[in-house]
C-alpha cells in the first residue's frame, strides 16, 4: 500500500530559484501553506502563510523592505517570524510570531526545512553538486501532480516501466527483460542496468545525436526520503573511442498535501552545452516524458482513492525490489518521527480563544 | 428512503454494441472500473480496469491481438484476466490475474454480470427479443445520470408523473388523474393505466402522425434489478379498423457509482420503420424526454445529498404503490446476497505488500 | 475558533425586493433550501424548496395562481405549504404539507424567519427605518461568499482593517492607529472611532465631494446575530460651517450553508441623492470594497478548512475587543436554542418509508 506520509526532519525542495521573487508566493508544502519571498539583499525567505491573528493567508499581505506585512489587519513579521508591529498597540507580546521555515539556496533550488529548525543541517542537503558545474548544462521544470509523492518514488526506481511507459522518447523493448542489479543502505537505494548493445531510443538520437546500436548505461539512485539521481550514459555499442554521452536527472519530490506533489526534474547534460536547440529539446521533452509519469500516477492515485478507505490487492513483481525498499525506508522514517514530540502538530492543535 | 446499493448477482448493460471496439473503453460499474474491449474475432471482453501489479487503469494499456499489456510495465493479461507475461521475470505467479466478467452481447447491447461468475446464466437476461426483431426499428441512447439508480426505477414505475414532467412531448392533463392497475411478484412489478378517449399528447402526433382524441395504452413492467419495459399505443379513440399505432421502450438502468448512473433507453417502434425523419424525432425525443427524467432525479439526488447522513420526511401517496414495491424488491435482493460470501469485496480488501 | 452555527429565531435578509417576482426562485439559508416566490397581489412567499413526497425542489415546479404545483407528480401547495390537491387521489392527508416561513417585506428587502414561526415577530427586525426615508438614496446589492457568516460579523467590527485591506477607497493610514471606543450589551456591540483631522480617503473625495484633511466619524454598530449598520461622517477638520457628508452602510449577512454566506449591503447617502453618477460610483465602489472583504473572508476559510478538524492557533489582540464580543453572542443565541426543543431537526429526522 502506497503511504500518503512523508518525515517532516528532511530537506525538500521549495521551488525554483526563480520562482521566488520580491512578489509574495504562496505554495502548500506537506499540509502546511508556506509564503515565500526574497529579502532586499536576495536571501529567501518561508513562513507559513497564516497570520497568527485570524489566519489571513500573509502571501495577501506587502512587503515592507525585509518584513511582512499582513493584508487584513496590518501586523508585521520579520524574517524570523516574530511580530515587530501590531497596528493599534504598543506591545507586540512574545507570542505574536508565526513559524518561519530554514532555507538553503543552492544548484538553483531553494531547499526548505519542513521539521524542527534545530535539526536543519546544511550538509544533510542530497548530492546535486553537478547543478553547480558550470561545465554543464542544465534544464528543468515544476510538474504539478495531482497524486502522492510516493508514487514517484516508485516509479524511478523501476526501470522497466521505460519500455511500456515512454516507448516514443527514452523506452525500448529491451529495458523491460534486461536484469537490474539493486543494492541498497539505510536511507538509500541503487538500481543499474546495463544495456550492451540495445537500440537507441529515439529521443537520444535528437538530444545526443548517437543513433543505431549503442551501449547504455542506467543508474537511478534512491536518496530517502524523496530525491533521485538517474545517471544516464549511452556510447555506440562495442566500445571505441567515440566520445561517452552522459546526462544527470534530478527529480525532487516534494508532497504539497496528502495526495498531490511538487515535481521538480532537472537534467544536467555533458554534451551539446551550448546548443540551444537541444535545450528546447530537453524543456519540450523533459516536460513530456516526465509527465508521462505524472499521468501515470495519477491515473493510479483516481484508482485508490475510489477504494478508500479499502486498498486493492496488489501483487509485488521481480521488478519490485527497489521500489519496496524505498516503500519501507520513508514508512520507517515516519514512523520514527511519530515517537518523537512533535513541535508542527503542537502548533494546529484548537485554540478556543 | 432510496437505496443506493443493487445486487451483484444479475445482468446489467454495460454498453451499447457500438461503443465497445478495438480501441480500449473504461467505465464504472457499480464501483467497479471495467475496461471494455473487442477481440480479433469480435468478441466483446471486460476486465477490471486496475492492474494486479500497482493499481495501474489497464485501458491505459495497448491491445497485443486478443490480449491486454498494461501501459505501465507490461504485464500482459489474456480475455480470462490471467497474466501471460510478466517482463524482467519467467514466471508468471497463478495469483498474477485481474478479474474478468462475464458477458452476453445481444440485441446491440453489451450485458455484463458483476457478482459471482459462475451464476452468470445467460437465460437470465431480461425480455429482449424485440431488439432483434428486424421488422421493427430501434432507435436509443446513453444518458449519464448524477443520481442514484434507484429514483430511476421509481421514475419509471410512476406513469402520473407524465403529466408534470412531460407536459410538452409525452404528458397530458388526463393521465394524472386516472386509475392505474398494479400487479407484482417477487421481482417484478408491472402497472397498467389504459387511457380511452384522452388527447393525444404532442410528441405522438410527430412521430406516429395521429392526432385528437386517442385510446391510449401505457404498460410500465419493472424487471429486478433495474429493467423497464415501456409498451405504448396509441388509436383513434372509439375503435374503428385504424391501425394501432405501438412502440416499446426498453430501460436499462446501469448504477455507475453510489449516486451516479449510467441510462439506456431503446425506443423500438411498430410504424413509420423506414422513415428517417422519425428516427430523428426518437433519436432528438428520446433524449429530450428520459433527459427531463434525469433532470428530475439528479435534482433530487442533489436535495438528498445535501441531507446526508440525515435524510428528510417523505410522504407516500396513492401512486407509489408500483415505486415502493420495486424499492422493497431492490433491498431484498442486496441484503439476500450480503448473508452470502462475496467474492468481489474480498478482492478488495487491504493488502500490506 | 470562527463559529459556524448561527441562531434560527432571529430574522434574516432572504432576498432584495427586486430579486422576487412570480419566477420561482431558489436559495439556501441556513442549510435550508428555500423556494420564494410572490402572489397575485405582490406578496412574498417562502417554502421549503424539497416536495413533501419525493424531494424534488418545487423551485422546478409552476405557479398555479398563488399556488404552487410540484413539477414532478403535481401535489399541488397553498402558500402556507399545506397541499390542497394530490393527482391521483381525493383525499390530501393533513401531513402532505411543507414548511412555510413567515416573510416581512420592508426596506426594499425580504426578511425572513427560520425558526418558531410563532416566534417571528416584525418588531424585531433590527433597525433599518433610513432605506424607507424617500429623503435619502440607497444603493446595495448581494455578494455571494465562499466563506462562514462570522468570518463577515469580525470583519466588519474591526475598523482598523481599512487601512490595509482597503487602501485605495476608503482605507487611511491614520485609522488602525486611532483609539476604538467599545461598548456593548446583551445583543448589540459598538465601535466608534473619532478621527479629527484626518487625510480624507480617495473614494470619499469622489462620492461626496470633500478633500484634503477632515474629521471622519465612523459608528459601527452589531445587532445580533449578523446585523451591521456603519455611520460614516466626514467634514472639513476643524469644523466651520460646512455641510456635514453623511452615510449609513446596512450590512445583513445570511448564512447559506455552514461555510457561506449572502451578504447583502446597502448604502443609504444624504448627500448627492439625484446624481446618478455618484449612483453609480456606489454601485461600482460597494462591490469593490465589500468584495475585499469577502476575498479575505474566503482566503481565510481556505486555510481554515485544509486544517479541519484541527484549528490553528490564533492569538487575539487589542483590536479584538468588539469582534470577540459579537462571536460569544452568536455562541450564546445558539446555545440558548439547543436546550429548546427544535422543530426544524425534528422535521429533517429520518422516514423509513
Amino acid at each position: 500500500m502506497y503511504p500518503v506520509e512523508f518525515p517532516r526532519n528532511a530537506w525538500y525542495v521549495a521551488a525554483m530559484s526563480q520562482e521566488v521573487s520580491r512578489e509574495l508566493m504562496s505554495r502548500w508544502i506537506m499540509d502546511d501553506p508556506i509564503c515565500l519571498y526574497r529579502r532586499l539583499d536576495g536571501a529567501p525567505v518561508a513562513m507559513v502563510d497564516r497570520c497568527i491573528h485570524r489566519q489571513m493567508p500573509l502571501s495577501k499581505g506587502r512587503l515592507r523592505e525585509d518584513k511582512l506585512e499582513c493584508g487584513y489587519h496590518g501586523i508585521t513579521y520579520d524574517t524570523d517570524g516574530r511580530a515587530v508591529r501590531i497596528p493599534s498597540q504598543d506591545f507586540v507580546p512574545p507570542a505574536c510570531r508565526v513559524r518561519s521555515y530554514p532555507l538553503v539556496e543552492s544548484g538553483g533550488l531553494v531547499w526548505i526545512w519542513m521539521g524542527e529548525p534545530e535539526m536543519a543541517d546544511p550538509s544533510a542537503l542530497p548530492d546535486h553538486h553537478w547543478l553547480n558545474d558550470a561545465s554543464r548544462k542544465t534544464i528543468g521544470g515544476l510538474l504539478p501532480m495531482k497524486a502522492r509523492a510516493q508514487l514517484l518514488n516508485e516509479n524511478l526506481l523501476d526501470l522497466s516501466h521505460l519500455t511500456f511507459l515512454h516507448p516514443d522518447s527514452i523506452g525500448s523493448e529491451a529495458i523491460a527483460e534486461l536484469p537490474v542489479t539493486t543494492e541498497f543502505g539505510d536511507t538509500w537505494v541503487r538500481a543499474t542496468r546495463e544495456m550492451n548493445d540495445v537500440d537507441c531510443p529515439p529521443f537520444f538520437t535528437k538530444v545526443m545525436g548517437v543513433s543505431g546500436r549503442i551501449d547504455r548505461g542506467q543508474v537511478a539512485a534512491f536518496t530517502a526520503p524523496s530525491f533521485h539521481v538517474t545517471h544516464v550514459s549511452a556510447k555506440p555499442a562495442g566500445g571505441g573511442h567515440e566520445e561517452l554521452c552522459e546526462h544527470v536527472v534530478l527529480h525532487c519530490i516534494t508532497p504539497e498535501r496528502r495526495t498531490s506533489t511538487h515535481y521538480f526534474w532537472l537534467v544536467s547534460r555533458a554534451y551539446n552545452v551550448d546548443d540551444a536547440e537541444v535545450d528546447a529539446l530537453w524543456t519540450h521533452g523533459g516536460r513530456n516524458v516526465f509527465g508521462q509519469d505524472v499521468d501515470a500516477c495519477e491515473a493510479i492515485e483516481g484508482v485508490i482513492s475510489a477504494y478508500e478507505p479499502s486498498y486493492p490487492v496488489e501483487l509485488n513483481m521481480k521488478v519490485d525490489g527497489g521500489p519496496l525498499r524505498a516503500r519501507r525506508i520513508v514508512e520507517r522514517l515516519v514512523a520514527a518521527e511519530r515517537t518523537a514530540p512533535d513541535q508542527a502538530s503542537a502548533e494546529t492543535s484548537t485554540s478556543q480563544a
